[in-house]
């Protein structure tokens, strides 16, 4: 960690996913609080289009959870908020006011998403700066169509992103990440040292302990063994198809990213 | 301002778009630092698919101000950040360990955009609370490809945000935000409320004189006046041809969010 800090750095440095959680309920105040300073952040031309549907109820959060690949957590954590894409606001306004919104673009959908996510990500440091844990739930992506009618979403609304609130019941292992290099580039992108810097990188996740010590071949040499780690990981990750589902589910909110 | 609340709440809420820079230099070791301190941010999956690309050249900082519309504080502030969705790092990965990304979907683009607005947020946070100020560029997507070019960014790169990063000259004017129960929903999506609290938030926009105290008709009522609102504002924007091109330097930089 750098000499320049703050205590909001170094509150940042202890972000972790929390994934177990006290039975203690968190008050109704408190997550207006949270929404309320997630608001505060910049939003693109001050357009603000997002919503948060906050989910309390245990029976709705374990459909939630079902939604979401049977995650325990999301039915552990007092509260789940879903932090949507909202294009049906302005449209409700562009109606009233005799307009047509040009929703079917992809600036709109990509302005809406990235207001979210900066809202959200408020929202986690705000929360963790009184306590609480969260979790990024990005498997409610799995089952959209089916969140999308459980929390009664109209047209031009999107989940993007779920996330649990509660106070943590165990502190969240931190992990490392990628070196700084591997991330931020100067003047122009450059990735001629990637490869050793992911090398690193993997030395480093599988110090962690997270593979369990898993061995696969290296790629292209018979025989040869070596420490399965991040790359190898993310390489199947994101080689497997991820949610083809979600393009149909955008077109049917009306959400045609054209 | 809720009375629950935190020093993290409070700079949250002291949040403004910084427009106006001193001439005073912002460190490498300074924007070293914010960039580490949005690495902490929770990553889908930990793939931690995005790139910074930081300008400091004055030269380079002055043509990305012509993309962006010549706003003059992008030549003021002395850094520059593009903070670009990066599936082509993982791409590389894939090449060499002998797998196959899926980049033409929408789910990894979305996972990229997510994870990238959550980290540029953190920085953010991270930068003020060293006394710095930003300000979110949506404009560079004006013409990415020319920015593309410029920032040399590969194939299955693309920039989804600028910010301008260096000391305030002058602190920026804080606008209201939308009344609360207008983004945040109990259990359910519910705009039931929502004309009442829209025109409630027109008239805290108009109070506020950014709007210059303009009249336009009413809708759907001859002869009659009211005041330009933030419905009125927003209307306009989202009615106009937003970036239609986005689509398709999307698609040809690999990214065909099937």
């Amino acid at each position: 960690m750098s000499s320049i800090t703050s205590p909001i750095i170094d509150q940042i440095y202890k972000h972790g996913s929390v994934r177990d959680y006290s039975a203690e309920p968190v008050s109704k105040e408190t997550v207006e609080a949270i929404v309320a300073a997630a608001q505060r952040s910049a939003s693109s031309s001050n357009l603000q289009v997002y919503s948060v549907v906050a989910v309390v109820d245990a029976e709705r959060r374990s459909q939630i959870s079902e939604i979401a690949g049977n995650q325990a957590h999301i039915i552990q954590a007092p509260v789940f908020l879903t932090w949507c894409a909202d294009l049906s606001r302005l449209e409700r306004v562009c109606q009233r006011r005799g307009y047509t919104q040009r929703a079917e673009l992809m600036e709109p959908f990509l302005i809406a998403a990235v207001d979210v996510a900066i809202a959200m990500q408020t929202a986690t440091l705000a929360a963790e700066s009184l306590g609480l844990g969260t979790c990024y739930i990005g498997a409610i992506r799995n089952d959209p169509a089916r969140l999308i009618e459980l929390l009664n979403l109209p047209r031009l609304v999107f989940p993007i992103s779920g996330m649990t609130l509660g106070w943590p019941a165990a502190q969240p292992k931190l992990r490392p990440r990628l070196p700084l290099d591997a991330v931020l580039h100067w003047e122009a992108y450059d990735c001629s040292q990637e490869e050793r810097l992911l090398e690193e990188y993997d030395r480093a996740m599988v110090e962690t302990g997270i593979y369990d010590g898993r061995q696969v071949p290296v790629p292209g040499v018979e025989g040869e063994m070596e420490d399965y780690g991040w790359q190898e990981h993310s390489a199947r990750r994101v080689s497997r198809l991820l949610r083809p589902h979600l393009r149909d589910v955008l077109t049917e909110q009306g959400l045609e990213l054209r």
